[in-house]
């Protein structure tokens, strides 16, 4: 394999195991975000992004299937970094009214790492002309983004204003 | 320390110092980057984007200053979990037409994650007073997305186009 020259085609198969891999990851994530969660509110966009993250799960390996490869993950550093850092936070601010804000920041890191990949994946779909791959990877940046302006209206109002009160 | 109660002021500091050392991270990867671009434009922006971010290391001292606190960063998973993503592309897509997107792609992701915490500790500081330590932040978060916005531009023209030749 080492005298084949790598193509566009290989990155995008990557990427795909890298975010797919990340995807299950978050979804082991969520409930324990959502148990840790002090407001209502937050656990409730906890929970509701779970069953969001299985259907984009589903995706991804419909992505799979088009391009004609197992639908398999390889190891993403950067998801595993982005939990540790939040487990830290939940550890570290356990007893703390600041502990929904550092959940909701470290929930909005980890929506930005997805939005970035889903974003290289579609212009990297539209570029090969894998319109349906296109589509699909479209659904779940579009679920992504909403989900990222949620946590940003929650940040602005009840759970941070409770840290600094 | 163990008694006293952890604060939205606690969570700020800590994760100013998380970006701090992101950033100081991140400026000795722009070289490498660089370095290993195959475009002139991509490296041009590479290098742009060091300069950059030499200032904001500084402006995120003068924040330091500001809350009276010592500029010392705290190691920062997510960030050498992106960058070690970054290092496994330069290897796997070496003498590959597809390096270009993949590098593009790493540091998008990092873009990202700046973006979010930017945004997070902009809406921190804004919520607890600290109007010179938001606008600070808010010149750092404005030369990320900034970035962000020419690294797409550039994805979309030349540098993935090469890729998918």
């Amino acid at each position: 394999m080492a005298a084949k020259e790598k193509t566009l085609e290989d990155l995008f198969h990557e990427t795909l195991k890298d975010i797919y891999f990340a995807e299950k990851k978050i979804l082991t994530a969520l409930p324990k975000l959502a148990k840790a969660a002090n407001s209502d509110d937050l656990r409730a966009a906890f929970e509701k992004h779970a069953t969001e993250t299985e259907a984009q799960v589903g995706r991804l390996e419909d992505v799979f299937e088009l391009i004609d490869k197992p639908a398999k993950g390889k190891t993403c550093p950067a998801i595993l970094g982005l939990i540790e850092e939040g487990q830290e936070v939940m550890k570290d601010f356990k007893d703390s009214d600041a502990l929904d804000a550092g959940l909701l920041a470290g929930a909005q890191a980890v929506e930005h790492y997805e939005i970035s990949r889903y974003g290289t994946l579609i212009a990297w779909a539209e570029q090969m002309g894998l319109d349906d791959a296109a589509r699909l990877l479209k659904q779940n940046l579009a679920e992504e983004e909403k989900t990222d302006q949620s946590l940003t209206k929650l940040a602005e109002t009840a759970v941070n204003y409770q840290a600094a009160a």
